[in-house]
């Protein structure tokens, strides 16, 4: 898996801290555009331009020209950058296939189809004397530790030992990625734990990829697949040329759920009472509105056809997000499941939400904390 | 210029507040670990691990043993993910000697040994009679603006309008660039201007790169290059080859600076008053110590010749900071110098720094701001 693509086009929000102190200095340009209704990241482009365009006034003309011709330099520059990026997505599709029979056989692991026999079990780099033992170690520590512990578990009961397959294997994976567990509604769980595989296939020309989520048979939708597709760009832009990055999402398509009767969960309906003006009688009456669901992930907003037209500032941010999260399903989820599964590789993903909280610890305080919590 | 490394391990740090949540559950353990002085990573990871090893004890044996086979399974995924890397590093490699015309023009532009023809400083993408007016525009406010604004340039001299190239090029970038201006001393910044070019030479076996900074003749040091190495690696970690995420730096190297006497920024002497014990009497000594300094980039500190040996936290933090600015200045300084001159390409990398500040603005917010300043 290639790590080169970006999700979304961050470019302006990429700008907003560095240019952040210079904005108070472009203060009449800066309520110009505010009058005109503008949005914040639009008029910090708008000033940076200034600011661009002030720092070239202030150097002798033959400076700028030369600066010109760097840009021209620049923009041959990402043209072969462009090509670069088009042989990594060729040699990302050509690894898919060789990464293709790893998928089909975890997927019949995960789905009690093949038993692994004991080499397929062998993991030659790590103690599993070590790991045997620890295991062991935890389940002696929850026996003396008696009743108490038990109870907690009561809620959740113990697995059959007889059981196929890995079960829960990828609704595990959604409780333990927090960018997934976010999305997921408690009425999503059920259908989610009937997740059976998830597959990307890769499309070299156009460029995009599809992500496929495969479903045992289930009472709620009749689909074994639902899939949702990105495509990407891999070109500069005709109009800004030299803020090209590399490969980027610019659209997705989901795919029709077909639920069955009273089993939809991206909707819900809700009463709501009416009197007639003149009568004075009510009628109740009752209205389907969007539900909080991941499987939302299928109906992403559409984008307008005309490339040039505006989209809301809020159609926008869901589908940043959106393409966040596809290409995060295709960069990690389903390259390490396992390693998500078993928690060891969980990344940092809740950044934002836990910022604050880790700048406040320093390696004392936490160790503090853990003694002292120990102690009582 | 791929982005396909990943510059130094903050594989345990990523997972810091992931699981920072469990750590208060496993505190016997912390208080443990604390007693026998290991980092706070190191802590985190030793209960992530036992965390991973009471998520498998909990499940049946037969599962458990299928959890293995996964990771078999993704020990062959990540070797056959070397190889892909090994492609990517390869064609980064070949398009490294497609760039390099453009940047040999550049250098040649910007030390004034060449003057770009008219078809050369085209910039047919962008609408340049809108620029020269906003130039002009500028210009003319700067006048009717009067003494003031004058005032406030008055430290700069204008520039000699018959100038060769484009005085103070990577200069400037080391002040936009808020990684670099960090790094860079008053003391250092005389010999910045000194700065002709930075390139990037790629080694495609053992994979590593070199930057070599060249500098014009001048009263600090005799040298006309100076280099740093930065050695890379793209196998699996033997021990622990689930963790691979794609090539890292692991070591670098820098280079001897032949100062001139009395010019070594990089340290500074220090006057110490000494009293005699017995005598009484009191000396002056002159001692020298490290000076902050940009030019400290070239003598990082060394990491042990035995890869299983401890590096001390703080040795290991400036490696990874070190990491970072090679990492940096290579794929985004050398490939879109012209976008960090004029401001146009500055990302967002002080993102630490005005993480809160960022947070606490709404777009309402510093839209208001933006006004009263203006009232003012």
């Amino acid at each position: 898996m290639g790590t080169v693509e970006r999700s979304g086009d961050d470019h302006t929000s990429e700008m907003e801290s560095a240019e952040e102190e210079e904005v108070v200095g472009s203060g009449e340009l800066a309520q110009h555009l505010l009058k005109s209704g503008v949005t914040r990241n639009e008029m910090i482009a708008a000033i940076t331009n200034r600011l661009h365009a002030e720092a070239m006034a202030s150097l002798p003309p033959n400076v700028r020209r030369r600066i010109r011709a760097l840009r021209t330099l620049q923009k041959e520059f990402v043209d072969i950058e462009a090509k670069f990026y088009s042989e990594v997505h060729a040699l990302e599709c050509k690894y898919e296939k060789l990464y293709k029979p790893l998928y089909e056989k975890r997927a019949l692991i995960v789905n009690g189809t093949y038993e692994p026999n004991d080499d397929e079990c062998l993991n030659p780099w790590r103690d599993d004397t070590e790991e045997e033992e620890l295991a062991r170690a935890v389940q002696n520590a929850a026996i003396t530790e008696g009743e108490e512990k038990k109870d907690d578990k009561a809620i959740e009961p113990p697995m059959d030992p007889n059981v196929k397959g890995i079960p829960d294997f990828w609704y595990n994976i959604f409780r333990n990625v927090s960018m997934l567990s976010e999305m997921m509604q408690e009425h999503d769980e059920p259908i989610l734990k009937c997740l059976q595989d998830i597959k990307v296939q890769m499309h070299e020309d156009p460029i995009s990829f599809t992500l496929e989520f495969y479903f045992a048979p289930n009472e709620y939708f009749t689909n074994t697949v639902l899939t949702k597709e990105y495509l990407m760009k891999c070109k500069p832009d005709e109009e800004s040329p030299l803020e090209f990055e590399g490969p980027e999402i610019y659209s997705c398509k989901g795919c029709e759920i077909n639920w069955n009767a009273g089993k939809n969960v991206t909707v819900k309906t809700i009463k709501k009472k009416q009197k007639h003006k003149s009568r004075g009688s009510v009628r109740t009456v009752t209205k389907s509105v969007q539900a909080d669901s991941f499987f939302n992930f299928f109906n992403p907003p559409t984008l307008p056809e005309d490339p040039n037209s505006t989209v809301a500032s809020d159609v926008q941010a869901l589908l940043t997000a959106d393409f966040e999260i596809g290409h995060y399903i295709r960069e990690r989820v389903v390259s390490r499941a396992v390693l998500l599964y078993t928690g060891e590789g969980l990344e940092d993903d809740d950044d934002d939400d836990y910022e604050e909280e880790e700048d406040s610890y320093s390696d004392e305080d936490s160790g503090t904390e853990e003694v002292s919590d120990v102690e009582d």
